[in-house]
C-alpha cells in the first residue's frame, strides 16, 4: 500500500547551477482537504533522509516520521489543513535523483545527475503545488535540511507561501558541519564497493553508508540526552575479550540498528548529493516580504545547527520584513528533537499556526 | 637523533585484566635535573596519540608537542623540576605495544597482545620512576586518555605521588564518547587493509586511520573555534564540479592535513588498543589519601570529555581526601585546549606547581 503520488515537473527542468533534467518528477503524499479557497495548504519538507511519508494515512498506515506532530487534532491540523510532504529532489523514495533512470540513456544518472542544490529541491516543492493548482501556500515547514529547504523557497518563489517555518536549518553551514558531512562522504568514497559510483543497486557501499549513518546519529543527538539514556550499560552477554572491538556498550548496539536501517533504505549516491548541496547552500539575503511570518526553531542542545545558525535566519526574515518569531528550545534531544520533543515541537508549531 | 630512553618493566608484567607481558619496556623523556631530594620529579602522561616527547631538549631539539607548557620558566619549570613523560604502554613511539615484538614468537603482537588496561599504562609510569630510584613523585599529571591515567595512577599506586593534575579526563567515559570511540574503531576495523590487524607495517589501514583521525580531529576542537578559525572560507582553486566530492572547503583541507600526518605516524592496532581501553576505564572511587592536593581542569567548550565529567572527578579526589581546585575553562578550543590556550592553561598548572 502506498499514498505516493507524483507530480512531474517542466520538461525541461532547469537546475539552479546549471544542467537540466528530462522526465522528471516529484513524490509527494497529502493529508486532509485542500479548501475551496484553495488557501489551507502546508507544504512540508524533509531532513536529508526521510521519504514524503510524514505520517500514516488510510491509504499508507504504517507509520510516518512525523506522526505525532501531523494529523486530526494535531499542531500541523489535518482537520483544518490540506498538508502536503515532498521527497527531496535527488532523494531516492520517489523523486527523481541519481539513482533514477536517465531517460537519455535508459541507464541510472548516477554521478552523471547534474549538481544538485538546496534551490532545486525547493523548486521541486514548489512545482508540486502548481500541478494541485495551489497558487500560494498557507505555511512552508521544514526540519533539518528542510529547514534550509524552506530558505530557498522563500528565496526563489517569494509570495508562494504566505508563512514559514524554518526548524533546525541554516543560511550556510559552519564548518563543524561541513566537516562532518565531508567524512560521512568520504566514509561512502572510501568503500570500495562504491565503485567511483557504479554500484548495482544490489550491492552498494554498505560499509560506507553505515559509518556514514552511525556518525550522524552521533551528531543528531546530544551528550546528555545519551548520558540518561545509555549510561555505561553493557549489551547482555556481549563477550569481553582482549582483542574484540566489536560492539559492547548499549550506545554502540543502538548506532548498529539506526545504521542497518538505514544501508537497506538509501542509495549512496543520492547521499552523496543531498550531503554537498547541503554543504554548498548559501543565502546572504531573502526578498523583500517573501513571507509574511516567520517562525525559527532551534534547539540549544543541537551542535550540527547550533542556536547561532536559528538567530541569523531569524534576524534575516526580519530584515526581509517578516514578521518573525525566534524559539530556542532547550530540549535535551539535540538537532534531532523536533522528532522527539513532541511537546515542545507541537506547542510551538501549533500556536504558529493557529494564530492566522 | 633521539632524547628517548628506556625502563625495562618487571618481567613478567602482568597486565590489569589478565595476562603477561615478557620483557617489555617502556620509552622515556626528560627535562631538568632530579633533585638530591629525589622529590621534584613531575610524571607526564600523554593523550592517546603522542610520543613521549613532549618538549624540545639538546638531546632531540625537534618541536614536542607542549613546548609553551614544559620547559625553564615555564608551568612546569624545568630550572626547579625533573621532569619525565612516557610514552603509554599499548603505544607505538619505543614502548612496548602490539606493533612489538612478542619474545614468545619473534613476530609482532598485533592481535595476540593482551588486554591494555589504562591501569596499565599508569604502572608503567610507575615503574618509570622505580627503575629512576624515585620512591614519589612531586606532581603526575596527563591530558586526555593522560588525564585518566592519573586517576588509575592514583587508585593503583597510592602515595607514589603527592600531587595530581588531570587535565580533561574522566572516570568513565560518557557514551557520546564511547559512540565516537567506536566508530573510529570501526572504521579501521572495515578497512580492508587493516586484514584482521595482519597488515604489513608498510601497508597499514590507511583508509580507516584517515577517516579515525579526521572524526577525532573534528570532536578534539569546537564548533565555535571553527567558525572564526574556517568559517565558509574555500580551497584556493579547488574545483567546483557538479560530482565532485573532494575537498572545497578549508576546513576540509585542515583534515586532510591531519590525516596525513597521523597515517604515517600511528599504528593501528596500537590505535584500536588504546581507543578499546579508554572506552572500558571505569573508577568509582580513590584510596583515602591516595594523593595530598589534586588539580582537575576542564574545558567548557569540550564536547569529548565534558565538564560533568570533570565535576565528577573533583569530587571523587575530594571525597578520597584531596585538597582539590576544580577550574572549568572558557576556552574556545574544546577538548585541546590545553594545547593551544597557552596563557589558561600555563597560569592555572604553574599556580598550582609553585603553591607548594
Amino acid at each position: 500500500m502506498s499514498a505516493r503520488q507524483y507530480a512531474a515537473l517542466p520538461d525541461p527542468f532547469a537546475m539552479y547551477r546549471g544542467g537540466v533534467l528530462r522526465g522528471a518528477r516529484i513524490a509527494w503524499e497529502s493529508w486532509g482537504q485542500l479548501n475551496q479557497a484553495k488557501d489551507n495548504t502546508i507544504l512540508l519538507f524533509t531532513g536529508l533522509s526521510p521519504s514524503a511519508h510524514a505520517a500514516a494515512s488510510p491509504a499508507d498506515p504504517t507509520p510516518g516520521w512525523w506522526d505525532e506532530i501531523l494529523g486530526p487534532g494535531l499542531a500541523i491540523d489535518t482537520q483544518r489543513h490540506f498538508v502536503v510532504a515532498v521527497n527531496s529532489l535527488g532523494s531516492c523514495f520517489g523523486s527523481t535523483g541519481p539513482a533514477s533512470t536517465d531517460p537519455a540513456t535508459g541507464k541510472a544518472y548516477r554521478l552523471d545527475f547534474p549538481e544538485l542544490a538546496v534551490e532545486d529541491i525547493a523548486s521541486g516543492g514548489y512545482e508540486v503545488l502548481r500541478a494541485l493548482g495551489i497558487e500560494r501556500a498557507h505555511t512552508v515547514i521544514g526540519p533539518s535540511l528542510g529547514g534550509m529547504v524552506v530558505l530557498a523557497f522563500a528565496a526563489r518563489h517569494p509570495g508562494a507561501a504566505r508563512r514559514l517555518v524554518s526548524i533546525s536549518g541554516s543560511l550556510g553551514s559552519a564548518p563543524f558541519a561541513v566537516a562532518l558531512r565531508s567524512l560521512q562522504r568520504e566514509a561512502i568514497l572510501a568503500d570500495p564497493a562504491w565503485q567511483a559510483g557504479q554500484y548495482a543497486p544490489e550491492a552498494p557501499p554498505r560499509t560506507g553508508l553505515r559509518l556514514a549513518r552511525k556518525l550522524g546519529t552521533i551528531t543528531y543527538r546530544s551528550a546528555g540526552e545519551w548520558d540518561l539514556r545509555f549510561g555505561r550499560e553493557r549489551i547482555p552477554g556481549a563477550p569481553h575479550e582482549a582483542n574484540s572491538f566489536a560492539p559492547e556498550f548499549q550506545v554502540e548496539s543502538y548506532l548498529e540498528a539506526q545504521a542497518e536501517k538505514f544501508v537497506t533504505a538509501f542509495d549512496a549516491n543520492c547521499y552523496l548529493y543531498l550531503s554537498r548541496a547541503m554543504d554548498r547552500f548559501e543565502l546572504e539575503a531573502l526578498p523583500p516580504h517573501c513571507v509574511e511570518r516567520a517562525l525559527v526553531i532551534g534547539v540549544t542542545t543541537d551542535i550540527l545547527f547550533p542556536v547561532t545558525d536559528q538567530r541569523r535566519i531569524a534576524a534575516t526574515l526580519e530584515r526581509s520584513g517578516a514578521a518573525t518569531e525566534l524559539v530556542e528550545m532547550p530540549s535535551i534531544e539535540g538537532h534531532d528533537a523536533f522528532l522527539v520533543d513532541i511537546p515542545r515541537f507541537s506547542d510551538a508549531i501549533g500556536t504558529f499556526l493557529r494564530a492566522s
